[in-house]
Order: C-alpha cells, then structure tokens, then sequence
C-alpha cells in the first residue's frame, strides 16, 4: 500500500477528509522548505473551518478525545507534506515533532496524547521514515482553544 | 527602502531603541549559529534593561498590549541578527517562529498575538525573506512575569 | 579532563548514574539524526524507571529542586549522546536547547532553572561547544509530572 493511500485511509478510518483548503490564518506560511528540510507550521485539529476537538484534556475531552485531536494534526501535516511535494513518498525522514496538549491542572497524560500522533505518523510513512524524535508538553491555553497543536521538522527528496 | 531603515523606522514608530546592549542572563548565547542557519535564542519584551510589558494576556494586559509585547520580540530578535551579521539584507529567509503567550485561563486569542510578530517581520524583511512558519501556544509562565517569549530559526549569508 | 570523564563525575556529583537501560516511551526515538545534526527527544529527569522531581516548581517543589530537575534532564540528553556516538567528544556544538519547567501560576525564575541546565552543559562540553540558544518557558503540566522537561539539537562528528 503506498503511503498517499495509507494516508486517506487513516483519514477515513477517523471519519475525515482533507481534500479542501486548508485555512491558515495571518502572515505565515503552512510550510517553510530549506534545501531537503521542511518546517510544518503548527497544526489544530482543524477540519475544514471547524476545530473539531477543543478544551482542556482531563477536564472538557476525555484522553481518546484528545488523541483524537493529535491524530487530526498529524494528519493534517502530513496532508499540507502531500499537496507541497505531490506525495508523501517524497519524505525521507520525520526529524522532530512537538505535541503541545491544552491541559487540566493534574492531567499528566501528555506522553500518551503524543503517542497517537507519533502511531499515525508511523502507520501512514512507515517505522523507518515514520520515526521521530519527539517532545511533549502540557500548555495552558491553544489558539482556537484546541486541545492540541503540533508541529514537526521533515526530510524530504 | 533597506531593511535595516525598515527596522530602525519600526522600532522608532513603536517608541523604542534597540542600540544599547542586548542584555542576556546566564550560560547561553543569543545566537547559535551552525553554517547558513542561526538559531535565535527566546525573546522577551526587553527595552534595555526593564521587560515592558508583563502579564497574563486576557486579564492582566489587553490583546493590543500582548501585540505590542510580540512585536518587541521580533524587534529584538532582529536587533540580535542585525548586530551579528552587520546587516539585516543579509537574511535569506525565517524559517520557523514560535510564539510563547502567558495567558488567562480562557485566552485563546494565541494566533492574533503572533500575528503581531509575524506583521513586522514582514515589514522589515519584505514578503519573501520574512515569510516563516510558525507555532503559538499559551503557557502558564514566562521568564520575568513577561507576557511573550519568541524564538527563531533563520538562514543566513 | 575529557567530557566523557565530566559527564561521569557530573553525574556523580548529583548522586545518579546513567548506566542502565534509558527509558523511553511510545513510537518515537530518543534521538534522530540528519547529516550531522541530532534532535533529542524531551527528557524529563528519569533516573532508571523514577522521575526523580515532580510537581510545580514555586509550590511543589523549590527553585534548587528544580534547577536539580534541570540538570537531570540535560545528563539524561549527554547520556543519549554519549551512547550513540561513542564519546561526547564528537559532540561538536549544541545549537538550542528548550526549557520547559511546570510552575506555579507566580512562578516566574524559568531562567534561573534553565541556567542549571546551560550551566551543566558548559560543565561537561566546555565553553565553546557547550554555548547553546535558548527558550525557557513555564509550561502547565509535564509527562508523569515532572518538574522540567528538555530538549536540544547537537551537530555532531
């Protein structure tokens, strides 16, 4: 199965598609590309217009809620990696990802929110290129009061 | 108009001056560099030697106050690149801006704040070099009470 | 003195030793390396299976707690590098280092405990290779609690 196609089944398989526009907001760019590097802009889990997951883990959105929400991030990264390099093919390597989780005061989950995220980027790239070096966080609030946001640094051909 | 007269025009605008020392605290540097990239260490709202504009945005400072703390930021980080390269034309391109808010408990008006940040490298940098991707997340605390820190990533001749 | 040797005695200054098994969680890598570039994933301060400092620093824990926190989690990055590369001495510049300390909401010395961190690495790597940018940010909470967490890009031999 090539990776453009493991790419729309995990979307299908959480019920989404990111075949629209995907809507930024103010003076930046989705994705800025040094030579073989790509920096990914941080991601919420925005579908279309609407940010699907908000609130703060442990209080408002259960755990799977909020790994829900990291996977709708990483999906929507690697959906901004597809439509810049026409596939996903085309990425060598995942070099770092950070998982920013809106946080209750006491939720301390965060290792296991970022998991999600990383286990997607594995199933769709594979364990070789989908392999990465990874921080996670508790913050206090996300734009759009996401409940996550995530960013991550690419090798690409 | 040259980018260094863009800089000294927006920090003259703002009210402030970046031509004193840059003052750091302890055992790192400002700038990190390693070939082409630098990387600027984080920002916070400093004018000499007071950080002007402290506090939790959403209660203890406005969202234009917050702008403002986000745009000496970026003035600052410029005046670190400017002073270690001799000019600003000599910036490539912005390859990653993240946007560190001390926010109230229900701020989630992240994006807009670095919006403020972004704006101004625009200005100075013009449209190419200044595009960036960025990340903006509201934490808990900041060095000094401060209500913005900005870090970068920046390729330079 | 060579590094390998002030990592060691670093190390048992503190108390702790970083022989055994370096615990990791989840579908991530402890470090991942591009060229001659490494991006270490977030450490928390983990001795064995034990985050060692927990709770919020300014409430929970003391500033010297977490300045000790700090410096855990800087030996725990050394130890990853030492063990991938043979020998710090191949360690040839940390580029940035990130400081996330969970605070109490007035807890505002995030310098102060990142100092611990630079000051630690400057200990092991010199002057010259130990020098590093910076971010310091005061997050709202941390995996399993901990007090601080860290992480870096070195470039390497």
């Amino acid at each position: 199965m090539s990776r453009d196609t493991a790419f729309t089944q995990a979307a299908a398989a959480l019920g989404y598609s990111f075949d629209g526009e995907i809507k930024l907001g103010g003076n930046y760019v989705a994705l800025a590309r040094d030579g073989h590097h790509v920096y990914v802009s941080g991601q919420v889990p925005r579908v279309g217009t609407e940010v699907v997951v908000t609130g703060r883990a442990g209080r408002d959105v259960t755990l799977a809620q909020a790994q829900l929400a990291a996977k709708i991030c990483a999906l929507r990264a690697l959906a901004l990696l597809q439509r810049s390099l026409g596939s996903l093919d085309k990425v060598r390597a995942i070099l770092k990802v950070n998982v920013f989780t809106q946080s209750a005061e006491d939720f301390t989950q965060l290792s296991e929110v970022a998991d999600a995220a990383s286990g997607l980027l594995h199933e769709v790239l594979g364990p070789q290129a989908g392999a990465h070096a990874r921080t996670s966080v508790g913050v206090f609030q996300l734009p759009k009061n996401a409940t996550v946001e995530l960013d991550l640094v690419a090798v690409v051909d």
